[in-house]
């Protein structure tokens, strides 16, 4: 298969129908978006946008708080693509309307640097502003394609239009790159959407300048490293710095290489990629393993309790798997993207999708966190906070999560040429244009819980369906029609090519065992200590089931692990149990004599489940036995 | 055996005469005394004492240089106590005399809130003003004792005379207590050493209004519980805060408890201690679990990546036990002083006696720290440094290394009507008074390496030897003149009682075997994890000695465990050898598959000789295999 004419197929053209999917979607739909306006409403996000702040008054708009108000609006805008309302389209407008009356005559839109600091404006790298008109574009486009209103578009590419003149045209901004990348990949979206090509140039400006630039490089070199900027793009092999901003640029990098063809700076997103997966990130797809700066530490480091897997982290690591997969059919794209979504990404909203994480740690330790939440400022070490809430102070999380709930069938297909990759699957019925023909395909499954997947084919043609086999799978049988086709396999993918009739009915049946992983010797952290998974989902356990010491819990791989089906807040959801050893307690600090163990049943949950019934102890990496 | 009646025998009575702690003072005698005047010569310290400082000059007093000083002339009167060395007498006499000069009329000294800040004497409770004034009555009377010279001692009177004024009868200061303890002790030691009443009584004074004192809650709780006066002291059963304030103050505690005959104060340090030794104590003696705040943190929060562990806590964990043993005869403080001292303790001195650790880890992760150091200030997130310095900004410990060694001695006996308790074992001659009967003892032991120790006394009479038994000690022998005989033990104490001939000789023998110790259940950092000892000693194992992952190291209970001569940087130390068991490694981050286990050899060295080989990986903590 050649590299570089994927070509991806939107969520606009897939109706989730049934299955984990839909009944997320349904709950952010009827909770998370009203939810999260209401919040934005109360801390004067949308207020801000007025312009009307005076010293003073409380709500002080913030640099970044643009972002999260655009970034609602393309979340709910997603769902507006599915199914117009009016009520919450009018919300949209007001907020639309606002941005419409103060944005600058020559397309300046930024509050904070209208209202607080308006001399300010492109003078700091480090403060957003292109990070935000980025948002405001990803909003504008995602609210256009769902109602056909324009008005948000027209702010967007207005602004984008003077950002285009200071940056790259005139170079009169103080600095040339972005301290917070997320423009890069909306510019290329704005290219796909407008087919404007200055939008490109544009985009290809930052990721190019990016590194390059005297005038961006008044930082400390790990201030630059945080900022990805310590080296021009094409030089950076390893993901450094603040993990979100990383993914974006790395997304950003992915698309121009895909547009130009680029193969230099494909082998760099490559190595960026297996960097990742291979050396930095958590078994649960979180990445960023401290919260110093929110960024990647170094290769193995992948402490525990001080993870901080930030949720929009994931999500940009899910973006940027997907747009690799466009580049190279492998599966190793979608299996990341996978483990991102169903595990940190999930485990940053509630169960009832009206409250947040923002770090996602692989174990929590009430007392320790306790003992945190006590300090004074100046004595305080950073550990994650153990209930979720509804707003934060920098609130980029939530709205993330609504973009990605509402546009998740995204990562269910792409194609190329004549192939339709089925990259992760739901329970939905879409079409697929494959060069000029529209393709109908409704897909059942009840994945991640099940691993049968059924596509049904609702047109004749002859094309090659491409199965994603998950890299977890270690059987994989396919039907069509309920015989069992041999279909080769190459990079995690079965191609199945055929002249389909409609009706025909390819069953992909993956063996979702439940399996005991250990990780690399050299993860000093996990040394000793295995983890459970299932399918994509990685389980883990909470003191809510188990009360005793979760830490000292001894798991065997040739244990007994069942799964049943069990309800967790009202969801059902299936649990594993198995059972463990532990040490009886005694009452020394030391002591030599041999432990007495005993055997305790065990009940893990997923790892999105966690944390959704109250403090609680919580432990992912269990001590193995054998 | 009744309690409030023990007293201490002072090294001045003995002489250490071979062996470990022999080799260590001549170490010290010959480098370190010198290098830490050196160091802190060109640092300022010593200058400052001329009061010639003044704005835009290097080297800025600090607010507790004084006390650096006069740790250091404690630590050398300490040698000086056995053998004058006019040199060295010169050095201190012309500190001494600058201290002379440049004191107050009023008594008043200190550099800082003289040339810096004359007019904030005695505002701020968190400045070290007292703590510096303890340790010049320490020092002072140390200097006094060794060399006659009283010069020091007068301009510690006179500074502790203005301090009594000041805070217990005209209360004109701007608080009641220090934040850092240490001069209720100090002002023990000198109602001890002049009879003085009103010093007791200030020492008193500091201690029971400490926790009660309106002026001094201007902080919040947790300030407060830093100094220990979140609450009355009699009411403090966990210990708290900031170790090593927590550990004086402890420490003056028990001096007034054992002089008062005080049960409830007692009651209070015992709640204290078996809170420390029960649940807050690495197994190295080590406390202080965080470097928030230098301090302890709760319950069976043992990490050991982060543990801080200061040297000088454990010094006064030390000093702490040693007054506890004289209230009451038990084991457990002597066991404490000596896992303290032989372990924590020494590990913060280089094997060539010029370079100090502050911090004592349980693991160290060249990767890790390599990652911190890089950080710019507002992301740095504490680990300990991997390497020793010569001096440090806050350089407390090397000169409080000083003085323990210098006076170790200390250790060994006490007495309690006509019962000679033995506490910790050194190859030392000495006398000890009982009652008013010198009693000539000489004790022949290599210690801690070997378990047999002799005691031979050279002087006829009627008394109790009480020998401790170390809970350590499986089995212990003891033998009177080759015969084997049977003494009560009680509280860790062997009691022999008999008329006593010039020459008897008193053989104990405790069985020594190397043991593999688990920690309980409840600490969670250490679940899974064994650590390896041997009499006192807690041994650990650095990459020097073994190129492979040390955390994924497997130990077995079962396995065989060789004590052997060996050599670290010319020290003839006992090294153990076992065997582990390190997975193979493998390309992937995680994987589903058994580990593949080899066996290596595993070399053990004494946790006190760790990190004297440049930057290497540390564990103490291995996984356990049974």
């Amino acid at each position: 298969m050649e590299k570089f004419i994927g070509k991806p197929v939107s969520f606009d053209q897939i109706d989730v129908t049934d299955g984990f999917w839909k009944e997320k979607q349904e709950l952010f739909y009827k909770v998370t978006i009203k939810s999260v306006y209401d919040r934005f409403e109360e801390t004067g996000r949308f207020e801000a946008l007025k312009f009307n702040w005076k010293e003073g008054m409380p709500n002080k708009p913030h640099i970044f708080w643009e972002s999260d108000v655009t970034k609602w609006i393309e979340g709910a805008a997603y769902f507006l693509q599915k199914k117009r309302d009016p009520e919450l389209e009018t919300k949209v407008d007001e907020l639309v309307e606002r941005m419409v009356n103060t944005q600058d005559e020559n397309g300046y839109l930024n509050a904070y640097f209208t209202v607080v600091e308006p001399d300010a404006r492109f003078t700091r790298r480090t403060d957003h502003e292109l990070y935000c008109a980025g948002h405001l574009v990803e909003g504008a486009i995602a609210y256009a394609k769902a109602t056909g209103k324009t008005a948000m578009l027209q702010v967007a590419e207005k602004y984008i239009d003077l950002i285009d003149r200071v940056f790259r045209i005139d170079h009169s901004a103080k600095f040339d790159t972005p301290g917070h990348e997320e423009i890069e990949l909306a510019l290329m979206k704005l290219y796909d959407y407008t087919k404007e090509e200055r939008y490109k140039l544009l985009a290809e400006y930052f990721i190019n300048t990016r590194g390059t630039s005297n005038r961006d490089e008044t930082y400390s070199f790990t201030d630059q490293e945080h900022m990805q900027s310590h080296l021009p793009v094409r030089k950076q092999f390893t993901a450094e710095g603040h993990s979100v901003r990383a993914l974006y640029l790395y997304s950003g990098m992915a698309d121009l290489a895909l547009r130009n063809k680029e193969e230099e700076l494909f082998q760099v997103c490559k190595e960026l990629f297996s960097n990742i997966v291979n050396k930095r990130m958590y078994i649960t797809g979180g990445i960023g393993s401290t919260h110093r700066g929110e960024s990647f530490t170094f290769d193995y480091d992948l402490p525990e309790y001080t993870a901080y897997n930030e949720t929009c982290a994931s999500i940009a690591l899910a973006m940027f798997c997907r747009r690799m997969w466009l580049i190279e059919p492998n599966g190793i794209y979608a299996d990341c993207a996978e483990k991102a979504l169903y595990n940190t990404v999930l485990s940053g909203v509630s169960l009832s999708g009206d409250s947040f994480f923002y770090e996602n740690p692989l174990a929590v330790d009430p007392d320790r966190n306790i003992f945190n939440d006590s300090r004074p400022q100046g004595l305080k070490e950073h550990l994650p906070i153990m209930e979720r809430v509804k707003v934060f102070d920098c609130s980029c999380c939530p709205p993330n999560l609504l973009r990605v709930v509402g546009s998740i069938a995204d990562y269910m297909y792409s194609t190329a040429e004549d192939v339709i990759f089925a990259h992760c699957f739901m329970d939905a019925a879409g079409t697929v244009w494959l060069q000029d023909k529209a393709i109908s395909l409704v897909q059942k499954t009840k994945y991640p819980y099940e691993g049968r997947i059924e596509i049904t084919t609702q047109t004749d043609g002859t094309y090659t369906l491409a199965l994603r086999i998950p890299a977890w799978a270690k059987k994989a049988d396919i039907t069509i029609n309920g015989e069992e086709i041999s279909a080769p396999v190459k990079d995690g993918y079965a191609y199945c090519k055929r002249s389909w009739k409609t009706g025909d009915k390819v069953s992909l049946n993956l063996e979702m065992e439940i399996k005991v992983l250990e990780a690399n010797p050299k993860v000093v952290d996990l040394c000793g200590r295995a983890a459970v998974t299932r399918g994509p989902l990685v389980y883990c356990a909470e003191s809510a089931d188990n009360n005793y010491e979760l830490r000292d819990a001894r798991i065997s791989r040739s244990g007994e692990y069942t799964t049943i089906q069990d309800s967790i807040c009202k969801a059902e959801i299936p649990v594993i149990t198995t059972s463990a050893s532990v040490r009886d307690g005694f009452d020394q600090l030391y002591r030599d004599k041999s432990a007495t163990r005993h055997t305790v049943p065990l009940k893990l949950i997923p790892y999105f489940a966690r944390a959704n019934r109250g403090k609680t102890e919580l432990c992912t990496w269990f001590l193995l036995e054998d």
